[in-house]
């Protein structure tokens, strides 16, 4: 099993670093966020604290899944955008986090850690985050249960909260995502599905939580409905390029990544937008061709198959046609951030979102 | 695809009276909550409602499974047990069943039905109320993902609620049962499992959601912190109880209900109560040859290691043994009411309990 060791603030913060491009003018303001996520981890990891050790073991394991922390960075950034302050040092940042905002933090990654589990049992993955799966240590059984003690962890931390707002928008937030999920296992398998299904898909399944997650940033600062409801439209758009650029990331794999390989999604029978950009621009023949590589790769893809994906993507420019469209919906979100006065806060969301479709991991 | 078709008040009337002994005095209040639960059953469909086809077909497969509907008949016989109320007519009864009531009774029915969904998935099982399970019809992953639809269906529903109480009580609930389901995993194949860990597994496992339910019914009810303690422990007695039945009826099976095999729990590894008191009082020979059979049964219990099973659980008595444990924890729940006002809903309750070791189903 791994070891779990909690992130400092200054870990977060190096992380951070490593993801956007941090002038000096958002040190500050990223210091403070990097500590809130630090307040974050500790509130999450005592809300799932049990007194039995099977489910902390189970529960110590899950806290190694923690990675980029994007949702509840998205709470906190986008709760100090609506403060109303626009700089001071990382102390005046600091205390602008209140205690609500750290338990929403916490709620989002809890609800995305729960998808994560009950995803690797559906997909049967053996490995994540470099570690091996709950469902391939302790078995589905556990799998399926610590997921569902995740998401009651989650409902439960936030009816501590003094309103039903943010309880009522993860609650929507979670119904939306599994939604989401049902639609795209009814068109597993399906090489027609068309580009505006593609997107009725990654709205539900993967942006609906992280424009939640920017909403109640909002919601916990006090924000008003116009407010609230731009920043869940940023955190719509930037989670919509977010799933576009997984997409670019699972065909460009091994080039960029030691020890991944390529078309993991159209392995498991998803149909990602460069794939399905492809499919429409090609001319029947290469259709033809491609449809059956997709056929044979289903379950299994070889060295030889993903290669020729990736050669055939190539042809018809559905790389470029995807990071396009990606940058369109960054582009879109970050309009959104119009209703919100200047800050160091607002900068740091600017550059998130910029950081979403450059980023190579 | 089974049919779903919603009960009137009236056949829920009707299914009540097949379980309680129903007096002449009850049936006013039994009426009502009879329509009590048609009205929770019309919040649990439209709050599950979706725009998307392949969800709705999910949703109203569980329907189907709708079944005694135990939990929610709690919340709303403790919900007027606690109205300071002792009498009256049915149309009296059903204007002291608030919204707030019957929200409840949807939300902790729902919790359940993702746990029945989830533990079919757990088990593989094929067949659930006469009807095919979810896993079997639509997979395992359409199944693990409806699951979550309806907690977050159910949490959802239950933060529409103007004060948090119920929120944070189901949400803690949902908890427990996790935590009671990953201790009873941990324990699966454990022959040694001795009576302290059963009925710690039970409490959390069986019990919590039940204690719950009784406690919501206070809470929507107003009552005082007493009370809601009082009948969160009535809950939690007649939910040991209804498990230990269920252990009992496991090893009864054939001979009461068609078509139902015996051992069931043994052939999936949980131990129950008359196996466990079996185990302890049995001589040292008998118990080797059973711990033998359990081995040999496990996966797959045939007709003749059945009949061994129950033959050697009544030559120690070990039926018995859990019957009169059951009484106990009736008889305790019982005594939890004496909190409580003479009523007519009070009857019901007292009657519930007494229903709960009687009932062969």
């Amino acid at each position: 099993m791994l070891r779990h060791e909690r992130r400092s603030a200054n870990a977060y913060h190096v992380m951070m670093q490593g993801v956007f491009d941090l002038s000096a003018e958002l040190v500050p303001v990223s210091q403070a966020i990097a500590s809130g996520l630090a307040r974050v981890e500790e509130v999450f990891d005592s809300q799932l604290a049990s007194d039995l050790p099977p489910v902390s073991k189970l529960v110590k394991h899950v806290e190694n899944y923690r990675g980029k922390m994007l949702r509840p960075t998205l709470v906190l950034a986008c709760g100090l955008a609506c403060s109303n302050a626009s700089g001071g040092t990382a102390e005046d940042f600091e205390r602008r986090i209140v205690q609500s905002h750290v338990v929403c933090g916490a709620v989002v990654e809890m609800v995305h850690m729960a998808t994560l589990v009950h995803d690797d049992v559906l997909d049967e993955a053996d490995m994540r985050r470099r570690g091996k799966t709950v469902n391939r240590l302790h078995g589905n059984e556990a799998a399926v249960i610590l997921g569902d003690y995740l998401i009651a962890g989650a409902y439960h931390l936030c009816s501590t909260l003094p309103t039903n707002d943010a309880s009522l928008a993860v609650g929507k937030a979670s119904m939306v995502t599994c939604a989401g999920e049902l639609l795209q296992l009814h068109h597993r398998d399906d090489y027609s599905l068309d580009e505006a299904t593609y997107f009725e898909i990654v709205a539900r399944k993967t942006a609906d939580l992280i424009a939640t997650s920017a909403e109640l940033g909002a919601i916990c600062s006090g924000a008003d409905a116009a407010t609230r409801e731009a920043l869940r439209k940023f955190g719509r758009g930037v989670g919509i390029a977010f799933q576009v650029q997984d997409d670019i990331l699972d065909l460009l794999g091994s080039e960029k990544t030691v020890g991944k390989s390529v078309g993991k999604d159209a392995e498991k029978g998803k149909m990602t937008l460069p794939i399905i950009h492809h499919l429409a621009a090609a001319d029947a023949r290469t259709r033809a061709r491609m449809l059956l590589l997709l056929e044979q790769a289903s379950g299994d893809m070889s060295h030889e198959h993903g290669a020729e994906l990736v050669q055939a993507i190539h042809a018809t420019d559905s790389l470029a046609f995807s990071r396009v469209a990606a940058t369109k919906y960054i582009a879109e979100a970050k309009r959104e951030l119009a209703v919100l006065p200047e800050s160091a806060a607002k900068k740091l969301l600017l550059a998130m979102a910029d950081a979403v479709v450059t980023r190579a991991f």
